[in-house]
């Protein structure tokens, strides 16, 4: 039995509240337990240098934690003057997750630009930041299709992520961060709507772990994003219909 | 009449929640109209290195904006590397303010942090943030006195800012974001409980005052701030009763 | 009776001597007793980028000071790789408090940067660097308007700085190093040679302070920038009589 | 048929020389076809300051590519003034692979530092670093182990890294660059010389991949890395003997 | 007797291995004893701002050691986030030695950009940089020259670089890490085949030097460049004869 | 004939005004000409960490120009948040040149800290900062002498610098900018009050240089350093006196 009373299955109770900010084309409050993230989506009619010209769009995103989001207070990485190893890893990863699920031809020639801002940390900011910053981006879309004729919808499908972990032999889902610092395993699995991966990234640091176990973790994640999606479906309800539609 | 339909001497909505922070020794969400801000406080047991050894504490204050708190999308500091000359005065300030009404000798060798993060700007943030990192710092040292005790209650007074502003030839309290963009003159002003000054910044860039219109933009600011610090009263309840007790 | 055998409403012998430099548009060597500042004004005929196109002009500022200016030795900020939020504050002041007596729009699209290096500091460092900035930049739109015809000159009124203090219960002017840091309370006042506040900062760190002593300090800080002023039109003689001159 | 006319599930000529630098404790130049990385290991007498006096050891890595190791040169992260998203997230994931086969109380009381310098870059550079880490790293062990008596040898187990990916449908192993860009599906996995995973990391942006999928690239993987820890094993020779002997 | 048994005025071991690269336009991997460079040239057809649109071009140089090229390991200037005054000296001196040798206009509106990357430092690490970058540059003019006609071909006379000292009285040739700690006064010297000098950088930090000794070290120097320079045109053959062919 | 009517080997007017800055040990402000230089030292209680418990001094310098010492206004190094290779370079020439007539043992277990800050810069900036910096040196090891007991006097000889250079086929003597700017070769002589070389530093960039012009140019500074070395002494008068005594 887990410190919460939650099944090893069993994520913690999510809570997604839109529209939370009055300035952004798109925004969501999200909640997994104790971990709570700001997600907005800030549309702007430009695209990186790269991309200049080519009539595709692109996705970007950045992640920070308030100072006192954790047990002990960290430094602001604008006070260090860098960011963390961390932080990088985790804003590529969100943005790579997003634009997976995102047609950038059809989005056309403008960037999406997703922060999201951790403002009390109970583990899984990444991958609740993940989950919010769809919603965020969903809701971006939405509000952009309004004014502009997309021939198809950009967004082509659901996007969610869960972590899982192998604490004292037991493959957990949803880790808390007490959980999550004792695990020997760590993943963090991102998946679409019509369950597919699209990010699996596991680590071993304090034991190495078997083809079974890798099994054993990448079910119970499916079953963990499946709910996720189900929950940000019914939070997006008519701003989300149109996602994948292309596909049929 | 003012846009949302207040008087010239009436200050916008005032909300606090306390102890929204699972782990802060203190904390607030304060909300003046829709200027969001969330305060907390660290207690460490520590000093800077220029106080080591002489048996005082210390007062820090750092303040940043959540990249769309605004109406469009500001660069993270973290992302420049460095921060803005605006931030750093800001912090400078509210360190001051705080300092002003703590007796560092009886507060002991430890250092309060106070973060102040703006979620939504609507004018007013660096007053709203003092004003709400008093909140934050009299919860932390009230925690603090179960533990420490004190000869003397190390917060002196208490303490509140505001702004006022010359617009259109007449003197405003408390300015929103439409308000301040076309003020001439903008004055940001800290006192204390007891009614005197710690804090007068007055700026005429766009038209220089005279001493007639400082004694009426005064006047307004004392209206606002008594009334801000009953606010702080009733939100702090028994945790505010001994503030300035050492003063009696 | 003062260290220096002043009385409270007495400024420290000043000396201003024009074009130091021989390559700058406008300089002076300003000393306030034993502080001394350089200050040089550049015309750079192009603007920031959020003014291209307006037909505007504008003002900048810098603020320095050589490490062995004080005391004791300041490590360089190019060698710290960022600048201290003290000169942030100070460049940042220095500059708006020039732009109030200069119409943007008649100075054309070109940009006046003035340097403020302070070679020697004995308290007033930023008080007479705006004093001294002033006169650099009378000086190169003096020179500027033999080239260019100005529809309007430029510069709209005279504008000087003094700080004032409050030390052992008495107000006293033009505060010098050791007073200044003895000081319970502190105030920076800009003004205008018709006699209108431009930037009024007092802070009360070690001691809050009264509307009447506040009163008490503005009426000496405006005895010391009147006198201050007299001693710009003397030092600019012929370079000075069109300040203003669209005011009539 | 792949470029070079290898298998599916073919790597590329490894070569490893060791001990190419005559100063550091333990080195190797690798190669992976037509990648090149120069691998050494610095064994430093001291731990970070989170691990002082806690009697355990640590393991760094740090990589970097020098500027024309690619098709168009690369400007220099020390020019830049900062280390790019990729580096960080290359080096936490060497430094997390190496610790997962040291026994850092065995170590003891110091830092094992690996620097990973590509001199040239075909695909793979990540995985080729970690293979040719692990070698220096063992070399450095081995030679420590002359002087210092370990209780239990400190390395516990052999690791190596591959990647593989998914190309126009087929599941390859160990892609260079040209396949590389065109991949749908990108993974890669770091394994013990006992078959066990300590870093899956899968990413589909451009194509979600399925559950069988995944099954096909860590089979790939796990022939790829059994074959590079057979070459390890020949390399390190008489250095290799203790590894994984405590497990015994 | 040297240490290594070399006469005071021979030089170390000289290889030169070109083409070591498989993307740049010229390379070369340089030996003097156990010091080893490699040096890559790269073409990129722009030139830097201050040159656009003067039909001239520019060579610029960059250099770096790898963190363990040395004794004891150096710290990464990427992850230090600044170059070191040392780096920047050698590189400005490498840049400006090899634009002495080239015809910028005859180069026509291009940068050939110079990276010398030490692999492992055992004195001499400049001098070797500057003999190793005139032949990766020959081979980069060389290679263009094949596609672009040349009015005068661009390089016009070899280049190569040698260190001197005087240590315990004796005027040494070529010093490797161990002289060099030890020698008292230390040059280096660059000159050009038609044997002028170009650099001349001598420095008596420990001991002050006489004209006579400074005469002595020209004298060597000249003799061990004069030896480069015919390694130099060896290992070049073809890709050099036109080198200094415009000034017949 | 020079544009200011001077024999090619005839200095510019040198003045040196002592005891500028009222806190620091040792001051001067020298001119060449129009070339202006503030040098202080600061004598610090401390040594570098490389030094600690040696027994031995350092003299360190650092180097910078006021922002319109020059033509056109160069930005500030503390905005660009890093110091250029150009003046690295020169703090490090001016570092190593004063000691090379410094007795670190004799000095004790303290740092001498010089700074050079040019205030107009008319060619020479880093001869003048040396010469200069070598008075400022001297008068705060003179101050030291008074209350520490030296066994040895730490000055062991005189040092002054100037440059020459090769100026339309002539060689001259303390060029000035305009000079500067158009010599084909360029250099930096440092010498001590015994006639010895410290540095030279040629460079030919333009046009290399044969063995006879690089004597003829060594002639030009060694007369115009015994004048500046003459006019050292001078200036210094008694507290000159005890420099070079340990020779004796």
């Amino acid at each position: 039995m887990r410190t919460e009373g939650r099944l090893s299955n069993q994520l913690r109770p999510v809570k997604m509240t839109l529209d939370t900010n009055k300035y952004a084309e798109g925004s969501v409050w999200i909640e997994m337990g104790d971990t709570r993230v700001i997600c907005t989506a800030t549309v702007d009619e430009r695209v990186p240098p790269f991309l200049k010209g080519q009539g595709k769009g692109w996705i970007n995103a950045e992640y920070a934690m308030l100072p006192r989001a954790t047990h002990s207070r960290n430094p602001r990485e604008s006070v260090r003057g860098k960011l963390t190893g961390r932080t990088m890893e985790i804003q590529r990863l969100i943005g790579r997750a997003l634009r997976s699920v995102v047609d950038l031809q059809a989005l056309g020639e403008r960037t999406i630009m997703i922060d999201c801002d951790v403002i009390q940390a109970d583990g899984g900011t990444r991958t609740t930041s993940i989950t919010g910053a769809f919603v965020a981006m969903a809701l971006a879309v939405h509000k952009l299709s309004r004014n502009v004729k997309f021939a198809r919808y950009p967004i082509t499908d659901y996007l969610a992520s869960v972590s899982v972990g192998v604490l004292q032999g037991d493959v957990l889902l949803d880790l808390n961060y007490e959980e999550d610092s004792k695990a020997k395993v760590d993943m963090n699995v991102v998946m679409t709507g019509s369950g597919k991966f699209v990010e699996v990234q596991g680590t071993g640091e304090d034991a190495p772990f078997s083809r079974a176990e890798l099994g054993s973790l990448l079910e119970h994640a499916e079953g963990g994003i499946a709910a996720l999606i189900e929950a940000q479906k019914e939070a997006l309800g008519a701003a989300g219909t149109r996602i994948g539609a292309q596909r049929a």
